[in-house]
């Protein structure tokens, strides 16, 4: 079940076209700089959260033409013999550079720059605009979740609503922006996330009663067990639920109604029942504003689905993949943008760093094209693919804990859940 | 490159536990039957596609737990041995029904019917829910295009907003609802949707000027080719395309700015040179609305990215996977419905069938529990897997015929883009 399959038709049709119609003006040999980037932050969000780059570095390295993709091309006349001859030979030989996994960033933040010739980095840009659009957009959204829920963890558990293929790099992202754990089991084969889950409506209903359901799924997996309470009655449930398993009852999911109400009911009649060391788990299409209106419920922790996957109103996180510099007929590199109206863009190799206040708060993203590194600004953009090779891989952990450490070192203002502007200004230099 | 990755770790954690503790109990093997349908139509739309359905047959096939993947369960002690057992002789034998792909859905449709044992059965809910509400979330935005778009053709070329294998079902999603053609190559090569592209403005930018990249674009390509004309001055590339190319040339893309005003001055612009037959494509955030508010400009087809991958603001059908009938102790089938609040579910073993006015219009989804079929109802459940075996495969192409036919014979009304209710009622009898 090894991920081996080739990524190389993860690509738009015209990555390949423009690369034979450069291979045939010569033009496709010219050192090109490409770069990944937000013109805005989508949704009134206040920062982005990178992740996907890890993504983008094991695909990379599986972005290769092989006979059958070869035949394919050849077989629907996609492109000429001279760029199928190209793209069997195809290894990208240059350089990546980016932003760490779970680093923050805003408007304009180069959160990745590809050096190479114009045809090895041109044909990289579908699969990484894919990667890095779906999993920043559900890192930002998870992150303005984990800050909405506290110190209470929260389930992804969004797999259902999002296609078999996403919901595995949904978890992923989720994970790297503090969630505590997935439903899918994909995440935690293939990235190491750790997986949980509690019982279906299904699950009850297939035995001839509540209480039969209750005794099975505690004498299976145990008292410290999460039983589903909501398929008929709550309180009844409740009392069924401490009665077979008794007060080491893991934790209870209320799945429907008025979840704050419940929550109160239940934990009251948890307690009275002594079972106060059973945990109240809450899902049911909950987003950050709904964990945010749920502070104040007795509630342990969150499952979420669908707003998790989703994006939370923001399922694509507007990234492009622009050329920024290319070098001249007469060898030099020099710096491009296009005019078109309403779509600005900078040309040349950008540098960014983060600036810090004197308390240690960020304060500026720096962005510059060249020159000294600004006194005490922090460096974001890190070396992650060298002359064709991966260096940059680091376990998902860290990320996670950039993360954390990232939000932190926000102005409290960032983290509220209305719509604003960008929590720093991007300045340019 | 072929697909063979085992698809079932695609999975929730909590459908395996629910498996072991329903082994452990005996329920295991009752017999079982859940439904796929969508309480309500998001986002006030009239009508739902079905797609994925042919996904669902390719992933079931692969839905096998090998050494693999069962190392990994039992490393992390996701269950039980006895489970364990299970899950490596795990084949589905079960049957499957479903509406075909491309047909149409409303509120309470079952547009699929999986029936075997419980532990067969459950263990398909996630992926069958992942693929299916992606995969009708796209068509049924898809259509909303198509409808707007009237004969002209739309390319869909989202790939790089969304997953990388999300790309890959929504170009497969769209073109069953009636998109001429994607950009996604791997969609091309799995599914056999045609291809297309054009040129990005980092072509143009490579060279050294606008008029050496269309040489070398036209040189290449031909000159049936797309230009892309908005990189510096619309009319001067416009001018300059035609001088090059002649006549003859394929198509300009605009993609930036007033696209009616700009379309408008193009068209006048390619026939004063005499370029009567060129085309001219306009790209650049479209959705259904932008797309009809189009209808009157000299364009000649539509490039599609970000809404159609996102599903114009219903990114997931709300489809849910709920057991609606099992056996009881007794060995009867009795059908099932939780109670929770605002969820509302009906139990049973469901029929469905499209009933027509003297007209030949539809007018109403109705769904039976047993009894016979109505006079004149066209029944849309169909036989997709027998006794664990695929016998409802059919070609892409029958599913994009059969949508544009469903479409045809839906009310004038349910093609309104504003927010609605379901075109025609669902009755339950």
């Amino acid at each position: 079940m090894t991920l081996t399959m080739s990524t190389a038709l993860l690509t738009d049709h015209y990555e390949l076209t423009m690369l034979q119609a450069a291979l045939r003006s010569g033009a496709a040999h010219r050192r090109a700089v490409f770069e990944v980037f937000a013109r805005h932050l989508p949704g009134g969000r206040r920062y982005g959260v990178v992740a996907g780059t890890g993504r983008v570095l094991d695909e990379l390295e599986r972005f290769r033409f092989s006979e059958e993709e070869l035949t394919y091309l050849r077989e629907r006349h996609v492109v000429d013999d001279d760029t199928l001859a190209f793209l069997a030979d195809y290894r990208f030989s240059g350089n990546v550079y980016g932003y760490r996994e779970g680093d923050l960033y805003f408007p304009a933040s180069p959160i990745m720059i590809v050096e190479g010739t114009f045809a090895e980095a041109v044909l990289l840009e579908t699969l990484t605009l894919s990667i890095l659009n779906h999993d920043c957009a559900i890192a930002s959204a998870a992150s303005r979740m984990t800050n909405a829920a506290g110190k209470r963890p929260l389930i992804e558990m969004g797999s259902r609503r999002t296609h078999e293929g996403a919901a595995v790099a949904a978890a992923r992202a989720a994970y790297i922006a503090g969630f505590a754990s997935t439903s899918n089991l994909m995440a935690g084969y293939a990235y190491g996330v750790p997986t949980a889950g509690t019982a279906a409506h299904a699950f009850t209903l297939l035995h001839d009663s509540e209480k039969e359901a209750f005794e099975a799924q505690i004498a299976s997996l145990g008292r410290k067990t999460t039983l589903l309470v909501d398929t008929y009655d709550v309180a009844e449930a409740v009392r069924t639920a401490v009665e077979l398993a008794g007060p080491e009852l893991g934790a209870v999911r209320i799945d429907s109604g008025d979840l704050a109400a419940a929550a109160q009911e239940v934990r009251e009649q948890l307690d009275a029942l002594g079972a106060f060391d059973t945990r109240i788990l809450v899902t049911s299409d909950l987003d950050e504003y709904a964990i945010a209106a749920l502070a104040a419920a007795p509630v342990d922790g969150y499952g979420v689905g669908t707003s998790l996957v989703t994006g939370s109103g923001v399922p694509t996180a507007a990234l492009v993949y622009k050329l920024v510099a290319r070098e001249t007929a007469t060898g030099r590199l020099e710096a491009v943008a296009k005019r078109s109206v309403g779509k600005p863009s900078r040309g040349g190799r950008k540098q960014a760093y983060r600036l810090l206040d004197d308390a240690g708060n960020v304060e500026t993203e720096l962005i510059t094209t060249g020159g000294l590194a600004p006194e005490g600004g922090i460096p974001l953009l890190h070396e992650l693919v060298r002359d064709g090779q991966v260096v940059g891989r680091e376990p998902l952990t860290a990320a996670r804990e950039r993360h954390a450490a990232a939000v932190a070192s926000l102005p409290q203002e960032a983290l509220h859940l209305g719509r604003g502007y960008a929590a720093i200004p991007t300045e340019f230099a």
